[in-house]
């Protein structure tokens, strides 16, 4: 179970929160609105189950997945909140995207592949025809993407901000999932692709003008994408399963989850190995306090794996064929905790321990 | 997927709505709060999860479920939301008890077997320690009593109602799955326990000086029961999926489900053959309009199984076996719709069609 820290808040701790509230649906207020439920899901809906007969063209209260010799079923379940995980005037499609993608996230963490999800959509109001169709064009792109399709879910109204529910159902080999914990002192820690990008994404999309002077437009627009459209490494999962003995995905920030991953054991973690986009070399660069998003934000969707030292170079070269950058920083060892060391090898203590909803 | 109606709102469609704003947490409102996520998952849900190797004790982000040999895996998801599903001061234990049983009830009407189920719980405030704790003890109550255990979820804080999402998973013999479409012409239709109990004690939780003079206490205490602690039909799922040919558990409304089950084919349903309880009769007397709500009304979580000729018998000893009543209601014919007769023959004319979020 995941606890999932209000994430996008927190990324950014030193910056300004906003609240966000309204609702998704003020673009064009005198558009036309989907007319009934049954048009909602038979017209947005129903195609993203096409070809999956467990499915049953969404007309059921359940649906099927038929046992398959020689796989296990893999199971996570994430919602995003309007407000909490996304700005209600994210666009529909960037949203659907994103609420696939952080269950697709888990999945790769497992080394499990994606197979079906159900979906859970509570929507403040009748949802405009064209905000309700980008949303479903981003969710068949993303399913298509990831390998997995739409078996069933259920749709409602709610007095509150708009919700979207997935629980994901992804497959591996018998016996091949990959835990979060079992790391042994000696296992080389990998990072996948590059930290604290969404995390100053976030920041930008609450706020256009920061950093103003000092990132150039390529820049925020990486960052911006980078928060906007998750690309979780689904491609790694084969590697995962393969090579690590536990794997984990980043979301309540990269010392939190390190200190998961480590579990009993330690790991000294040297800032400047941690893998950093230049988007946020320059940010960091201004503002020493960018310092924090790295070590606290989440919302990269990279994936923190703990190989043996006998696979750490299959691991790699498996990796290498994927395309994805993995970057091991460091091993673990017997000691007890994650400490984080600058360039003179002080420790760096970072400001936000990570994210906990209901923290005192 | 499941066209989910406000229920609850609607059940009893002549009674006033009331909003229900506010939040679960205002009994004790110095009472002491759950400290933090690491608490609220570890105190009270991780003991949800023991002896369900594949849950990982809820210390991992994803749960795995073995294959195993001859078994199709059955999925929903249905989520209950405070002011839509329940009322935010109902007890805790009965919001935890309904949040699994509305998807229980999906198993029983697919002939499946609860196995495992994932637990998503946006809070909108750091809970009660008293509130998650009886909570807790409800969920536990509850997968007892259903043979189910949690394996996984999240936990989020939300600026909404506090909202409850379960995705269940059952299991049935491969091939075994009951479709809630695919009865013919010539199949009986059954009907579980009673209708319109629920419908009632909703209304009676709004206003309970409802019907004051005309039903006894115990005829109160008996419907808000069934409101308030549904007990889905679980004891028939051996019956359902070895004789019944489709079924669907009630949930938008008596009529608007029979018109489902039917399909392209038609029913001359009685109203004197619709099993009710000894309180709906008392309050149907009362006041004719009460034949909405057992017309419209939904949260019984009564099963509607069809069951070919000459399978009918089997599954009625089948089911006596369970002590569940069921009645037999009448016929598929070659008709193309659902129609209502009064005493007399003459058609009744539900004055609500059944509900639909967005119906305009």
């Amino acid at each position: 179970m995941k606890e999932n820290l209000q994430r996008l808040r927190k990324a950014a701790p030193n910056l300004k929160a906003t609240d966000m509230p309204g609702t998704p649906f003020e673009r064009d207020k005198n558009g036309p609105r989907v007319e009934s439920e049954t048009e909602l899901i038979q017209t947005y809906l129903v195609p993203l189950a096409e070809g999956m007969p467990g499915a049953f063209g969404l007309r059921d209260d359940a649906a099927v997945i038929p046992h398959a010799p020689g796989i296990d079923l893999v199971f996570s379940s994430d919602p995003i909140i309007a407000g909490v995980h996304f700005f209600p005037d994210d666009r529909p499609a960037d949203i659907a995207r994103k609420a696939l993608a952080c269950n697709v996230s888990d999945m790769a963490a497992k080394g499990a592949e994606p197979l079906a999800y159900l979906l859970t959509l509570a929507l403040p109001e009748a949802p405009e025809r064209a905000w309700i169709a980008d949303f479903a064009k981003g969710l068949r792109a993303a399913q298509t993407e990831f390998g997995c399709k739409l078996i069933g879910g259920d749709t409602d109204r709610t007095p509150g901000p708009l919700s979207i529910g997935i629980t994901i159902i992804g497959s591996v080999p018998s016996g091949a999932f990959v835990p979060r914990h079992g790391s042994k002192a000696g296992d080389h820690v990998f990072i996948t692709g590059t930290i604290g990008d969404a995390a100053l994404g976030l920041a930008l999309r609450r706020e256009p003008s920061l950093f103003k002077d000092r990132l150039s437009e390529s820049d925020r627009e990486f960052l911006l994408d980078r928060y906007l459209r998750p690309r979780p490494r689904s491609a790694l999962a084969a590697a995962v399963r393969t090579h690590a003995r536990a794997a984990l995905d980043i979301s309540d920030g990269l010392v939190k989850d390190l200190t998961r991953l480590a579990g009993p054991l330690g790991l000294a973690l040297k800032f400047d190995v941690i893998p950093l986009s230049s988007s946020v070399r320059a940010a960091l660069a201004a503002d020493p306090k960018v310092q924090d998003a790295i070590l606290a934000g989440g919302g990269d969707y990279e994936l923190l794996i703990a190989v043996s030292p006998e696979k750490a170079e299959k691991f790699l070269a498996s990796a290498a064929k994927t395309g994805i950058a993995v970057r091991d920083v460091g091993v673990l060892d017997a000691g007890t905790h994650v400490a984080v060391l600058d360039s003179r090898g002080n420790r760096i203590e970072p400001r936000h321990p990570g994210y906990d909803h209901f923290l005192r």
